[in-house]
């Protein structure tokens, strides 16, 4: 099964690469440019075959190596 | 409106941040991992109200910055 797991910055914190990018966007031509936020997905191929186990599984994968849950947050789906 | 851009490596291309982050979670403990990719996710804050437009600018921002389309494939979605 294919896990994936979005990690955005909370709303809260100051994105520098997601300014940068809109900087960039702005720069290129590019009209209507607002608010843009960076962020990391990570697909994890694993063996459970148990849905909710693997979302689970993958949840604490998450709150202990993928995400930074002071200043992030993440989003666990399956594909 | 809110465009989300999906960036990851194309499937042939060597991940070593994947890579990297696929030995820590079995170090860490977990079971059954298998391959890992990473990749960048960009949400964007559009003006256009045109969902047709705003896919198609979008895309036009991937090609032109947020892809390195030799090595990385992207995906546009309305959010």
């Amino acid at each position: 099964m294919k896990i994936r797991v979005d990690v955005m910055l909370k709303s809260g914190v100051l994105d520098p690469q997601g300014k940068a990018i809109g900087h960039a966007l702005s720069n290129l031509g590019f009209e209507g440019i607002g608010d843009v936020r960076a962020g990391k997905v990570i697909e994890i191929e694993v063996a459970e075959i148990d849905k909710a186990k693997a979302i689970e599984n993958a949840k604490k994968m998450a709150e202990k190596l993928l995400a930074n849950l002071v200043i992030e947050d993440f989003k666990v789906s399956v594909l």
